[in-house]
C-alpha cells in the first residue's frame, strides 16, 4: 500500500497509537498541539510543528512573505485551538541549492513579521539541501495555564459549535495571510468555560467529524437555521457570547449531540 | 545569488542577526540548542528541531529503521552538547505519495526505538506531500539545569577541547547508527565545571572553528601531542576527568589561546 491511498488521519493513527507516552502528556498525538506537565504546576508547555512545502500549500511562484507568513502562522493557528500563548521558534529550512538567496532573505522577513505580530522569538534555525522542492518546518513552544488548556476532546453532547470567522476563501489567496485566533481563544477561555476547540484547516467537512470523533459525540448540521444578529444573547451551551469584539460566525448550526 | 553560492553558517548568519530575541531567551541561533528561561527558574527550557533529506543525510536505498533512529538522533545530540535532558519530540514527514506505507511504519518504528533509548516521548506528528524526495524534521523540547546549561559560547583562553569518541567513519554507515552523548554529557557537568561543548557534526575542521568563534578564543592543534593513558589523571583545564567509565579521546591536542 502506498501513502496516497491511505488518509492523512488513518496513517497517524496507525503510526502514532503504537508509541508509548510518558505520564506527563496531558494532550498527545490526536490533538492539535503537544500539552505536557512541567514542574511549574500552573503552566502546562505546549508544542507544535507544521510545515508548508511548494507546490503543495503554496505555489512556487507565491510572494516568498507570503510564504513566510503562512508557515509560520500555520503552528500559531495550532496554540489558538489549545488557548495557548507562543512563545519561542524553530524554522528547517529544506531548500535546492539554486534556490535565490533573496528568496529566502524574503522568506524570512514573513517569518519574522509573523512571529512579532504574536511576540515570538525565532530562536534558531537550520537549512538543509534537497533535490525536490522547497519545504519549511517551524516549530513552536510555549505555555497554556492548566485551567485555560483546552483540547479537542472535551466536547459535550449538546453542545453548539461556533466559528470564528468566515468560512471559505482560502484558495482565494486568503490561506497566504491569515491571522490565528489566538486573541479570540484567549478571550474565550478567559471568559467563557469552553469544553473543546480545534483549529480548521482542511474545512469544515473534514475537520468537524474529527472534532466530533475526538470528543466521542455526533453532531448535526442544521443549515436552515442561521443565527441571527446577537449582541450579548445566550448561544448555545458554551456560554454568553459578545459579537461586539468578536465576530463568531457558525456556518449553519453545528450541534453536538449522541452519536449514532 | 544562489543558496549554493553561501555557506550554511553565512546564510544563517544573515537571516537570524535581522531578528529580534525575546528576553527569556538564554541560548539563540548560533548556539547547538535554543535555551529560554521560563516561571521555573531552576530549569531552562531546550528547543531544537532538524532534519534529514533522502539523498542529501541518507540513501533512498538505506533501512528506514536506521533513516528514524537517525532523524532522531540528530536532535538529540544538540541536547548532549547543551547537557539537557530531552522530554517530548513531534514528527514532521514529508513524503511523496507513492512511499510505501511499510516504508513509514519501519521508519516510526526507528523513531520510536531511538526516543525510547532516551525516554523520549513522541507526543505528535504531522504528514505533508511532496513532488520531492522524504524529508522528515524532528523537533525535541526538554530541559536543563540552569546551573548545567552550556552553550559554544564559554571556552576561554587556556581550555583545553575533548571529543568523547573516536573522529572519523561517518560515511561507513556508523552515521545512521550513532548514539548522542546525553550521559557523557550529563556525566561531565554533574562532576566538573565545563565551559563550553558543541555537538560534533560537520568534522572537527569545520566545528572546531565555530566552536572558537562562538567563544572568541583562537585554537591550536598540536597533532603530535597525542594524550597519555589517563586514568584519574588531570588533563586540561576543563578538569579531573576520569577514563574508567568515558573514553575521552582527543583527536590530536587542541588548546585554546588568544585570536591571532
Amino acid at each position: 500500500m502506498k501513502l496516497r491511498d491511505i488518509g492523512e488521519d488513518r496513517l497517524l493513527g496507525r503510526l502514532l497509537s503504537r508509541l508509548s507516552l510518558g505520564k506527563e502528556v496531558v494532550n498527545g498525538p490526536d490533538d492539535d498541539c503537544a500539552v505536557m506537565e512541567t514542574r511549574d504546576h500552573g503552566n502546562l508547555l505546549v508544542l507544535k510543528t507544521d510545515c508548508v512545502v511548494a507546490g503543495v500549500h503554496f505555489l512556487p511562484t507565491a510572494n516568498a512573505l507570503d510564504v513566510g507568513w503562512k508557515a509560520m502562522m500555520r503552528p500559531l493557528s495550532d496554540f489558538a485551538a489549545t488557548s495557548a500563548v507562543p512563545q519561542s521558534a524553530l524554522i528547517t529550512l529544506i531548500a535546492p541549492e539554486q534556490t535565490n538567496v533573496e528568496w529566502v532573505e524574503r522568506l524570512y522577513r514573513g517569518l519574522g513579521r509573523a512571529a512579532k505580530r504574536f511576540k515570538v522569538s525565532i530562536v534558531g534555525g537550520e537549512t538543509s539541501r534537497t533535490r525536490g522542492p522547497v519545504a519549511i518546518s517551524v516549530s513552536v513552544v510555549g505555555f497554556v495555564e492548566s485551567d485555560r488548556c483546552v483540547s479537542r476532546r472535551g466536547g459535550r453532547v449538546g453542545d453548539d459549535l461556533f466559528v470564528t470567522g468566515r468560512l471559505g476563501g482560502a484558495v482565494r489567496q486568503k490561506h497566504l495571510q491569515f491571522i490565528p485566533r489566538i486573541a479570540e481563544s484567549r478571550w474565550l477561555t478567559k471568559h467563557f468555560s469552553i469544553h473543546a476547540m480545534m483549529d480548521l484547516s482542511d474545512g469544515l467537512g473534514a475537520d468537524l467529524p474529527r472534532l466530533a470523533k475526538a470528543s466521542r459525540v455526533g453532531f448535526a448540521i442544521e443549515m436552515e437555521k442561521k443565527f441571527p444578529k446577537l449582541p450579548l444573547t445566550r448561544i448555545g451551551s458554551f456560554s454568553q457570547l459578545s459579537t461586539r469584539n468578536y465576530q463568531l460566525l457558525p456556518s449553519g448550526y453545528v450541534h453536538f449531540q449522541q452519536p449514532a
